[in-house]
This record gives C-alpha cells, sequence and structure tokens, in this order.
C-alpha cells in the first residue's frame, strides 16, 4: 500500500493547470495569473503633494518670509503656472507639482496675511529639497512588470491591476468538481429516513468544501449501488474537470465504483493509501485532450472524506486552478496534552489549534470515530499523529492542518 | 483624538446583527446560526456494523466454530431474521445489525466452507461484546442540540445540518456594502489617465475586500468633489447597510464629504483615529428602524484604506452578519530583523508572517509609503508597532493583523 507522499506524487502528475484564458479584472479575484501583468503609466503619473499646503522653490524657504500666492491646485487639476522664487501655488494631497516647485511646506506651517489670499507668511526654518513630494514614477514606472504570473489575485491584486490599466487579465479557469454520493442507505437531507436509511450528509459537505476553494460544484445528488444509474452520473461527472465519488471505495459486494469507472475509460491511478481514517481512497484519470479528467473516490463516512478532501483533492483543485500542488495550509505546533490512540498508520486527528504566546499549541478533540461529524465540527485542524507504539505527550511537535 | 480601541468601541455599539431569517440549509455557508439546531433522528439511526463480516452472538465465537448464514445484508438493506446461537447474517459496513447480534466479526477473521456459501467458519478466538458495531445514537440523540446559535457554517457544519435534518435554517442575512471613491483626480481602471489623474485602484481592492466576507458589494464608482453628484450617491449609498467611502475626509478645501453626509442624516460618531496609515478615518451613522445604516470615510490613499477596513471595516461586517465584533484574525509573531521606524502613533505595516520550528516570525518589507501598493501586495500581514522612541530588536513580541 502507498503512503500518503507517494499519493500525492502520482495526483499531481495529471493535476496540471488548464488552457489559461482571458477574463475581465473584475472578475479575476481568486484567480491565478497565467502571464505577468506590466504597467502602462508611471505610479504616480506625476510629481505629487503628499499634504496639503504650499508648493515652493526650497531656497526660498526662511521663518517669516512672504510668498505670492499663484493659484490654488487641488487633486484631478492641472497647475497652469510655474513656481518662481517669491511665489506659492496653494495645493492639496494628491495633486500634481507646478513646474519650478521642489519642496512643499504643510499649511500648519503657514499663515495667510491677507484676507484676499494673495499673499502666505511661511513660519519654518527651511524646507528640504523634495520635502513632501512623492516624484513621479517612485512607486512603479512604466512597463514594469507589477505582478508575476503565477500569482494569486487576492484584493490587493485587484487594485494593483487597476492600478496598472489591466482591465483583462489571463488567468488559468477554476476547475469544475461535480459531487456524487453513493450508497443504497443514503436518502437526500430533506427526506426522514426510514429503517436503514441514513441521510446524505457527505454530499452538501463535500460541495462545500470544494465552493469554498472557488471552483464550481455541481451537484449531482445520490447515486444507489446499481449499475444503470451510476454509469449515467458517472459518464455526466466526467464532463467535469473532476468527479468526486463518496461512498462505494471499500470491499463490500456492491461496490460497483471502480468497475463502472473503468467501463468509462477511468484508469486507476492508485486504491487504497497507508492512512487513518481514508485508508481506501481511490485515484483514477479519464485522458483527455482538454487536460486528464481527475476522479477520486472517498470513503463512505464524513471524516474520512473531509480528510482525504483536505489531504489528496484541495491540492489537485489548486494545481488545476494554476496554484501551487499541496498548497493546503499546514502548520506545526506543541501538543497541549498527553495523546493516547497511536496506530501504525498516520492518524489525522481532529483537534483545535491555539495561539499561547506566539508558540501554536494543538489539543486533540474527544472524537468517537470515524463517523462522528458533531465532535469534527468542533474542529478547526487535522492533527498529523505518525506511526507509533506509544503515546504522544505534552510539547511534542506534531505537524497540524488547517480546517 | 481617540485611539484604536474607544473607535472599535464605537463602531461596535453600532453595528448589531440585523433581523434574522430562514434561508435554506444549501444557501447557509458562511452564515450564522440565529437558533440552536437539533437534531430530528438518532444518528446512527440503527446500530450499525463497522466492518465487513459477519453478524454474530458474541458468546459463539471461538476458533474454528461453524455457524449458518441466515442472509445477507447491505446498507440500505433492513434484516428480516434474527441471529440466534449458531447463525450468522453476513454484512457489510454501515449496515443495520439484525436482532440477536451483540459483535461483528471482520470479513479477514472469517473463510466460507461450502461453495454455495450457507456455513461460514470462523478463524477468531473470541468475540468481545459491541465489537465493530456503533451503537444507535451514539452521535447524535434525537432532540440533541447538534450546533448552537452564532455558530458560524462552514462545510462540516453543511454536513451536520445535512445530517440532522434541518433543510431550513435561521441565520443573520449578511450586509450590502456600497463603496463610493470619491475624487476629482480619479478615472476608471480602463481609463487612461491624463495629466492630474490617477486610476481608482481603492474601489476594487475595497469591493474585493467586502466580497471576501461574504457580503454584497455594490459598486457605485467615482464621485467627484461635486455637491449635487455626491448627493445623489450619497443617498443611493446609504439604501444599503454600510456605505465605505474612500477619499475626501482629510482637510482639503474640496473634502466636502461630511458635509454631505449630515446633510442626508448621517450622524458622526468620530473623525480622526490615533494611528498609521490611517488617521483621518471617519465614522458615522444614520439612525433606521431596521438598523443603523454604517457610513465609513477610509482615507484616500490605498494602503491607509486597506489598514482601516481590516481594522475598522470588517470587524463592523463581522458583527452585522451575526459574527464576533473584532473577529480579525490576529496573532503575535517575534520580529525577525530589526526595524528602525517608529513613531509616536501605533503604525501598521505590511510585513511577512512565517513559521519557523513551531514559532511565527514576522519580517516587516521595504514599504515606500502608503501609496506603495506593489509593495503591499508582497505583504500577507500588517504588523502592529507600538508608540515608541527607539528602534524595534529582533525577537520583539509583535501583534500581526492577518490579511
Amino acid at each position: 500500500m502507498i503512503g500518503v507522499d507517494e499519493a500525492l506524487e502520482r495526483i499531481k502528475q495529471h493535476a496540471k493547470p488548464r488552457a489559461s484564458q482571458m477574463i475581465r479584472a473584475a472578475d479575476a479575484l481568486g484567480s491565478v495569473l497565467a502571464t505577468d501583468i506590466k504597467s502602462d503609466i508611471d505610479s504616480p503619473p506625476h510629481d505629487k503633494a503628499l499634504m496639503d499646503g504650499y508648493a515652493v522653490v526650497a531656497s526660498d524657504i526662511k521663518s517669516g518670509v512672504e510668498l505670492s500666492i499663484l493659484e490654488e491646485v487641488t487633486a484631478g487639476d492641472v497647475p497652469t503656472l510655474p513656481v518662481v522664487s517669491g511665489t506659492a501655488t496653494r495645493i492639496m494631497t494628491g495633486a500634481p507639482l507646478p513646474d519650478g516647485a521642489d519642496a512643499v511646506v504643510m499649511v500648519e506651517r503657514t499663515e495667510l496675511v491677507d484676507s484676499d489670499e494673495t499673499t502666505v507668511r511661511i513660519n519654518a526654518d527651511k524646507a528640504d529639497l523634495g520635502q513632501n513630494i512623492m516624484p513621479r514614477g517612485e512607486s512603479v514606472r512604466t512597463g514594469d512588470v507589477v505582478l508575476l504570473a503565477g500569482r494569486l489575485i487576492r484584493p490587493i491584486e485587484m487594485g494593483v491591476l487597476a492600478e496598472c490599466g489591466a482591465t483583462e487579465v489571463s488567468t488559468y479557469p477554476k476547475p469544475s468538481v461535480a459531487i456524487l454520493s453513493t450508497g443504497n442507505e443514503l436518502v437526500a437531507p430533506e427526506t426522514r429516513p426510514q429503517a436503514g436509511q441514513i441521510r446524505n450528509s457527505n454530499g452538501p459537505m463535500l460541495e462545500a468544501l470544494v465552493q469554498r476553494t472557488g471552483s464550481k460544484a455541481v451537484h449531482l445528488g445520490v447515486g444507489r449501488d446499481e449499475r444503470d444509474e451510476l454509469e449515467r452520473l458517472v459518464r455526466r461527472g466526467l464532463e467535469e474537470d473532476v468527479l468526486v465519488l463518496s461512498g462505494g471505495v471499500s470491499a463490500g459486494v456492491l461496490d460497483l465504483v471502480p468497475e463502472v469507472l473503468a467501463a468509462n475509460g477511468v484508469e486507476q491511478v492508485f486504491h487504497k493509501v497507508h492512512l487513518k481514517p481514508g485508508k481506501p481512497v481511490w485515484f483514477g484519470i479519464k485522458k483527455d485532450s482538454r487536460g486528464d479528467r481527475l476522479v477520486f473516490g472517498l470513503p463512505g463516512n464524513p471524516v474520512a472524506s473531509l480528510v482525504c478532501f483536505e489531504l489528496f483533492v484541495r491540492p489537485a483543485l489548486a494545481s488545476l486552478a494554476g496554484q501551487a500542488f499541496g498548497s493546503i495550509e499546514r502548520s506545526t505546533a506543541r501538543l497541549a496534552t498527553t495523546h493516547s490512540p497511536y496506530s501504525d498508520r498516520p492518524t489525522y486527528f481532529p483537534a483545535r489549534l491555539f495561539e499561547l504566546d506566539g508558540q501554536l499549541q494543538v489539543e486533540p478533540l474527544a472524537w468517537k470515530g470515524s463517523a462522528d461529524l458533531r465532535t469534527l465540527a468542533d474542529a478547526n485542524c487535522l492533527a498529523l499523529f505518525p506511526p507509533s507504539d506509544s503515546a504522544f505527550a505534552p510539547g511534542d511537535a506534531i505537524e497540524v492542518y488547517l480546517l
């Protein structure tokens, strides 16, 4: 049986970004850039006042000097007159500096001499060259690469794209993900279960996990352990970039899923991984000229389903969308308590991560086993306990996966 | 001038959750529950097999014993025959346990004796009572509160809601947020700036920040420093739960915003806060029987705008949506390098947070000042440097705000 790292390596080989496409920058939040972005302007586009005050010739400035006011320039205006020795232009924050001016004296260091505002007195001993001025192009020059290909577009990047005139950008499309829950025992959440039935909780959880990655979740509902119906649903699922099944991958007699997948051109890449919970996880691909379709078969119990989504599906979705594979948010924390359960398999245990004086601490929850979704809801991380033949002690360094 | 904590306290008084409303559970991801959720069923709904194998009477089991096979039960089936001493029912994972059975022997510990599969031989020394069985109601009992009011609905909670039959849930609606950038110098991103103009980068950034909280962003575009137009846009903005303006709150002559707000029934709560950047931030409310409308005036420069959004707007949006006020994700980290800039104001500095052996470290970026959006794009946090009259040293404990 392969380990988690080997499983990830095999998934990675098949999870390549789809062909990039041009989209409106306004729709690009959460996408990854496929090309570098260059600025089409200098930023700022002109020498710019950083304070409200007076644009002056710096060498004029000494305490008590009086200067003739030429005009007033606010942000959005263009100065019409050059500043020469003995003159000043009243200027507002963000406004372009007039020709000839090489410093701005803040308004608080000045007073108007006359009621018709033609002369200003300076109450400052000197002005430094460039004082309160941001020079043209200081932040960005025309042609500068401002964002590199591969960059994830967050709100700040939305601002940078707008600033630099990038109204259309080349990005990797987010994958679409079909979700199919399998099992005769499953009924929809709105149905009251009869004897032997349970509600499908995996489907809604997996759909929400997919939505949270920014990908499109395609709801296929419940597939019963019946060949024709499964085949119809699997075919529909294979129209999407990724098909995620839950249930139907353990050894039960009605576990038709691998057979139906094979009949539809899906090749198995691996089945079973050395971890707990989630051992029966299945992964395969269907070759496609647009990029391989990926198929994940997750175990039917909800906690194993969650663990396998976080470990295996999430990095694949990231990679398809142009992000780094393996971008699960991990951290290392100190175990806060003794943890007695141990196993010869690496075990992902629902836990709470918290911070104490700059030190990350992790405390496993009182989890009743793989179907205990309610306790899982109190978790904010999964703690990874490596194979061991003894209990874990407070202070042990433990790897955690943030939920 | 008030400090950040006092400003937050005043915002909090006015940022109360809106009236709760029933929505479909399928649409509830990211919302906060307004009432407790109780389960309408036991979970599991029956004593359930945790392994594929044979349901047996535990006291029958010793190595080599042979048992008559009564029937086969898979998940979704209902057993039709009770198991009595000397008999066994073949059972699949998740299937309901037959009456009379009190243990499940895993299939790997058994072998079929005859080709017509009527008898099974057990290769195990004993079976413990309840072995490989999850008892009815072990995870949840009918009427149990499974999720408390105030709980944020994540993917796991979506699964719990489905499991427990909660198809409609009472939640707090997410606020709607109008974004209005003000200033004569601003042009839309698709326009090439002429002399004196810059593109509106704040608007797209703020809209993306709002969208990322799950709230609805209403784009009002650019308002020029002209009374009638500002008035029309402000009135439109006040139809939403929150109006966020950027620009127009410093001391410039055309800074009409506070005046236009007052004329439209918005009362100022505070103007200016002791922090850097972002000192000119403005906050007011318009009384409304549906809940006060909140108005934030953010400084026009992008970095100050971001800082003020993270500090002041984000917790308000969380609170309006029923989450805890002040749920900005903060942490404490050790300063990785010497940091020379200091100020008598608390200063929020773009920085990179990283983790080294379970210890959070923070490194300030080479930020060129408040309009330097490009450097900000390299930040994943803001580091809070308290007022100081000397530089900060490596190893100092620094509070960080995650971006």
